[in-house]
């Protein structure tokens, strides 16, 4: 069964579409934890515990899971994800030239899926979609300020570059194995991309943190049961303070996340 | 003293363009450093040593280096290249949100230069734009073959996005401290880019195993006197049989692309 199928299954059974960001910035965890031998790891062990309830997937960011140390928490993070039954999306970005590829693509091993860039085109992702048992996200319009800068761009035949790669990555499916990033802080731009590629299931960061417009995307973005809508810092970090009550403060606010999402469904 | 100011120092000294990307894939190292601790590690010291004297920067590439064992063979191979005053970039390809970012740009701290994807824009590159004695590369026209799927589709302004990437990375520029990455098999989309971006210096892959066009890279490409002409696999796996001789057979690649590029200077 592919990733997606994987996926829908999960989210049925749980009737979540919560995605929960691992950005596990080793810098900011809180001092329960800061004497394990991984700390990254003994955080994520507990966040997990927490939210497992409520997480139709996590979603470890690579950018914070770089070093020896960091490597090893994240193979413990997926295997304990998995063992929750909750699939693991790695946030890698990732987007190489085929050779380079094929060795980052290894990084798929123990996850189900993974991001990509699509900036250099079709054989830097082919070594992800080869691999038709597991998911490939392209980024296609992000939710931060600078993805005006290239994606907004408009090309010739009047379209966005971000509605460009929403077509190409289309095209890239081999299987039911494909989904774009789209920030849930770019509604009208998910109105777009939702023309282009209906089919295409959708990573919906940006709530949270970084003020995206949950309303706005479960309205137009829900059309294939396999969405989901990232948070990050606004449930790992939910408790500010780093007290010892950070995993029950990381439980309440994926609680509030999925029943949000479920408030809007029932109202759409 | 900057990178790009350090990088024209070696350059000068050595009277050498050539970048060795040490792409050094764990699945191909030569018998004679499998028994090694760190097989990388002592495939890469052995490479350094025998190539050092003809490399302006060597490049790893951080698709081969992210494991436990491959980000320790890293952080020494690093530290080596310093130990023979050559400069260090980190092909990691990276582009993150501002937060993600800030976490990627410690990849800098061991490293004199990284190169960075823009499509998701500028905040997330600015965390590498910071660090202004460092050097940051922008993926702009990339040498493989899916480079043409997104990077040369043609702008409204008629322009192709790549120019569009030139101009914009031309204006990250905090100090001399951006460089642009061209593909050495696209000499037609480097006369573009000299044109949009005539003062920024180049890292130009593709040489070698890739095939491109060394010739026409060396008459328009360089100005900047810091310019980086890349081969990765046809220096470092010169020896296809993984031989003892191996790192003679990498010198002697190392030696022949050197040499090749001053002839080309000599001529234009």
């Amino acid at each position: 069964m592919g990733y997606f199928a994987r996926l829908r299954e999960r989210v049925d059974r749980i009737d979540s579409h919560v995605c929960i960001g691992l950005d596990s910035d080793p810098r900011r965890l809180p001092d329960a934890v800061a004497d394990a031998e991984l700390p990254q790891w003994q955080f994520n062990r507990r966040i997990i515990d927490a939210t497992a309830e409520f997480a139709a997937a996590y979603k470890p960011n690579m950018a914070f899971y770089e070093t020896p140390d960091g490597l090893a928490a994240l193979t413990e993070t997926v295997g304990y994800a998995h063992a929750q039954g909750v699939p693991v999306i790695l946030d890698a970005k990732r987007g190489d030239i085929g050779n380079t590829a094929r060795a980052y693509a290894r990084l798929l091993d123990d996850a189900d899926a993974i991001t990509v860039n699509p900036y250099m085109g079709t054989d830097s992702v082919a070594p992800f979609l080869n691999r038709t048992d597991k998911g490939v996200y392209v980024l296609c319009r992000t939710s931060n300020s600078g993805a005006a800068d290239l994606q907004d761009r408009t090309l010739r035949d009047g379209r966005p570059l971000y509605a460009a790669v929403a077509a190409l990555a289309d095209g890239w499916a081999t299987a039911d194995n494909v989904g774009l990033v789209v920030g849930a802080t770019a509604p009208d731009e998910l109105e777009t991309i939702r023309g282009v590629a209906p089919d295409r299931p959708l990573l919906l960061p940006g709530v949270g943190a970084q003020g995206g417009d949950l309303a706005a995307v479960v309205g137009d973005g829900f059309r294939t049961g396999a969405e989901l809508v990232n948070s990050s810092r606004s449930i790992i970090f939910a408790d500010p303070t780093g007290g010892p009550e950070f995993a029950a403060a990381a439980r309440a606010a994926a609680r509030s996340l999925r029943d949000a999402i479920r408030r809007l469904q029932a109202e759409s």
